[in-house]
């Protein structure tokens, strides 16, 4: 299973080149804790996240329409691939207190954002599986069966 | 088990008479979410979150010093109580996605902030120990041994 899965269909993301309002709006829009922030080419620079809006620009005093998004956002940000599988994803996320990995392409182009919540919730779903189907083994067949 | 269990050893809250900023500070300070808001006796009148901040202060133009939190805390709350169980607690969260619950005595007293994060941690937690007990079983025991 690859990690894209557990991703929104729809990757929210701003230029490099916007302000932090921008990011801001497009938090809000799609109801997400983060966006991706990337170049031209579509490759990740770095994320902006509800955490860097409340540490950087709440108390600043700052306009966020005069701020550069660049200028707040977290980077460099560590990456899941498509090889990455969603075990090693939130171990990834866990250890290191990440409630975000943009999942990129070969080139580093971003192709979704994976939050802590959905990895979480598919372990859930997961170990429930493996927990029922052995359940329903023991119930009707036994190990001997 | 009580829900008070997951929650952090102190839990982080201001007076309803203190402005956004002091909450903010509060949220960076104790490396939180969320703070809960409470009047003389300690009881909940609302709580106030990251989203709080993102969505009603960081394109407001308004200094935070100078909001009382009152005007952009989330109030009413869903509370539990320490008749409340963990799964109970997990399922309001994912239900009416909420990130963050007051956990409150009898007397509506603040008694400790639970995060969706560490409900869904218990609950790994808790389905991988029952996944190992059930496969060590069948290792073992069999279903009739």
């Amino acid at each position: 299973m690859s990690v894209l899965e557990l991703c929104d269909s729809e990757v929210a993301a701003v230029s490099v080149e916007a302000n932090v309002a921008d990011a801001i709006c497009l938090m809000l829009e799609r109801h997400v804790g983060a966006v991706g922030v990337i170049d031209r080419e579509g490759r990740v620079a770095g994320i902006f996240t509800e955490r860097d809006v409340l540490r950087k620009l709440s108390l600043s005093g700052r306009a966020p329409e005069k701020v550069p998004v660049r200028e707040l956002m977290t980077t460099p940000v560590e990456l899941a691939t498509l090889a990455t599988g969603p075990a090693e994803a939130l171990a990834t996320m866990v250890e290191r207190h990440f409630r975000h990995l943009p999942v990129v392409d070969d080139t580093g182009k971003l192709l979704g954002m994976l939050s802590i919540r959905n990895v979480l919730q598919w372990r859930i779903d997961n170990l429930t599986q493996e927990l029922d189907s052995l359940e329903h083994y023991v119930a009707n067949d036994g190990p001997g069966g």
